[in-house]
């Protein structure tokens, strides 16, 4: 196929070219039109990490179609509604969204397996699970009937435990506790007597100094030291609940099915890298912040949940499993998905990574 | 810019667009032609998971380019030299490589450090490194010079620590064994005695047959299992020595310099995502073959070395680190920045996944 590029065009030429415009107008043309794309985020503007996700796909896209793929971002300061992600990308008022699948159970249930479940696998473990393990296809089947692509969008990486005003001792003191903890893990402390609720992100900070929360878990320190939660919430709890946090872009597919074929292969991939990237990006920010916790914020208190505790949660989530895979058979099918993989590829982890790692502790 | 695609026109207006192309020749034209680059690999044909490493990234490229950027991969069956990617792609004879980096320790000896290295980075660390941590600019530093731009090329995780044909339960089990490790593990094996080589992937089960060799290290489950190392060498180590082994993709820079800037960055980004890609490749199959391996292969013996040699193999590993460090500035600088980078990655990786790990290996 050959093209021709107007714009570098000389003045002369330019004259001669607009006078074959004419001729060569036909639907062809439209093959190499200029599509803009909205995007919808969760986050506010400019948000850290999350927020970079977003501009990276979009600038990856846009430099790759040579400016024929063009997608503007919208924050949550400009459409007002973090959690209508899902209905303004499935209505068609946005084209595209970046979210996270777990804040759309109360809407679809089935969207809470997506995101990351507790005890359950680490990053490169489900991403194994998404595009070698049927992931992928799960996902298209809770999403398509909602005319709506979803695709993996950005890893945290194993999240903190989370922030708490006061320590928790025993089962006694997570009774009637107010947290910030969506998805499943939500679920699971609700078990344990914890009233869970989920929180704007803008909105955290205040809900916890003026204790509409008592409690909230948000990322780890890739991005919590900058919220500002230990100057309230000193102690710190390490992970159980998502082991690997994989943010969500979705895509109309109606606006999905119009672009060419070598569009679609560029935001494709540009979500893919995007999602990969930010995934490095959190382990790098995790391991930077982390140090700077350790020497500039001496007094934030790292603690892991009592025994007690840890089993409960166990106990608690093992039952709530058997409990959604009874609601409906899709998702009986893709715990029983979720559950196979992890089998196979935690045995490879635990003889590899872990294996290396609890060699070099003990030398 | 506007553009216009020839070959979707009906024949008349054909006719007419081929009278337009007289008026419109011009340089501007050279921007959109099809660029067809040449690639040799290491590996032989088809060869698994590092071969689809190639593959994935070529379709992709081309793909995304609507057929304007073209990658045809020669496998070392076809041009017969799987160490001499370097100066191919140097030289101009290919446009692209895919091989390793410290495969040319022998010739540019700061290459050595792009790969893994021994106590090192585990992959989502090395990463780190690499995107965030100045390893793109170190690399950059040390392939410039030799008209080559280096990329990260694809992650195999974590490697065990290779077949033998008899138990080592001791350091003088070591001594004078002929083994296939290439790299800085190499040089660490040879302060133990080891006689070390490399050999290329084709060849590496007939000469373990033969005895040209006694030991040899190759990958991990995801591959060894096809390569039939088993029936010779039945002691299968665990890891120490390669905890991310980064494959590399090389662009000769005249080659690179010529491409217009979209299909620049078609290229970076498939290589990029290529990269990650086999990564989870590599988690997949691995997962896939150790479970198959302890149903399928239940003769292997899965045995770690003992504290004895591991002690040995850490104190001549720090020797050498001290050693190559002394040999010239820029290798201080490579070995001071990806200790300094692991430091601080490295307590993350320790409070997130090893411990939710560990937590879990409790319960």
């Amino acid at each position: 196929m050959m093209k021709f590029s107007i714009s570098a065009l000389k003045p002369k030429k330019l004259i001669a070219a607009a006078a074959c415009l004419a001729v060569l107008s036909s639907p062809a043309i439209a093959a190499d039109k200029v599509y803009k794309l909205k995007l919808a985020e969760t986050w506010g503007a400019n948000f850290p990490i999350f927020g970079d996700a977003t501009k990276n796909m979009a600038k990856m896209a846009e430099t790759m179609s040579n400016g024929r793929l063009q997608i503007r971002i919208d924050s949550s300061n400009k459409h007002k509604s973090p959690f209508g992600v899902f209905d303004m990308v499935r209505s068609g008022q946005y084209d595209m969204g970046h979210s996270a699948s777990y804040y759309w159970k109360g809407k679809v249930p089935n969207t809470l397996f997506f995101t990351t479940m507790p005890f359950g696998m680490i990053a490169p473990e489900q991403y194994g699970w998404f595009y070698h393990g049927g992931g992928m296809e799960l996902m298209e089947k809770v999403y398509g009937k909602f005319n709506l692509l979803s695709f993996p969008g950005g890893n945290t990486g194993n999240q903190m435990g989370g922030w708490f005003q006061t320590e928790i001792k025993s089962l006694e003191h997570l009774k009637g506790l107010k947290m910030r903890v969506p998805g499943f893990a939500g679920e699971v402390m609700a078990k344990l007597g914890v009233k869970p609720t989920n929180i704007p992100p803008g909105e955290l900070y205040t809900a916890l100094e003026r204790r509409t929360i008592d409690a909230l878990e948000w990322v780890g320190p890739s991005l919590d030291l900058r919220m500002g939660f230990h100057k309230i919430a000193p102690f710190y709890y390490t992970g159980w609940h998502e082991p690997s946090t994989e943010l969500q872009f979705l895509v109309n597919k109606k606006v999905w099915a119009k672009l060419p074929a070598d569009l679609q292969e560029i935001l494709r991939v540009a979500m893919r890298t995007a999602a990969y990237d930010m995934y490095i990006q959190s382990t790098h920010a995790s391991g930077e912040n982390w140090a700077k916790m350790q020497t500039e914020f001496p007094n934030i208190k790292v603690k892991t949940f009592p025994t007690e505790v840890m089993d409960a949660l166990r106990k608690a989530n093992d039952d709530l499993l058997a409990e959604k895979a009874a609601e409906n058979p899709l998702a009986k099918e893709i715990l029983k998905s979720q559950a196979d993989y992890m089998k196979n590829v935690r045995v490879w982890t635990e003889i590899s990574d872990k294996a290396y790692l609890d060699s070099l502790s003990v030398n």
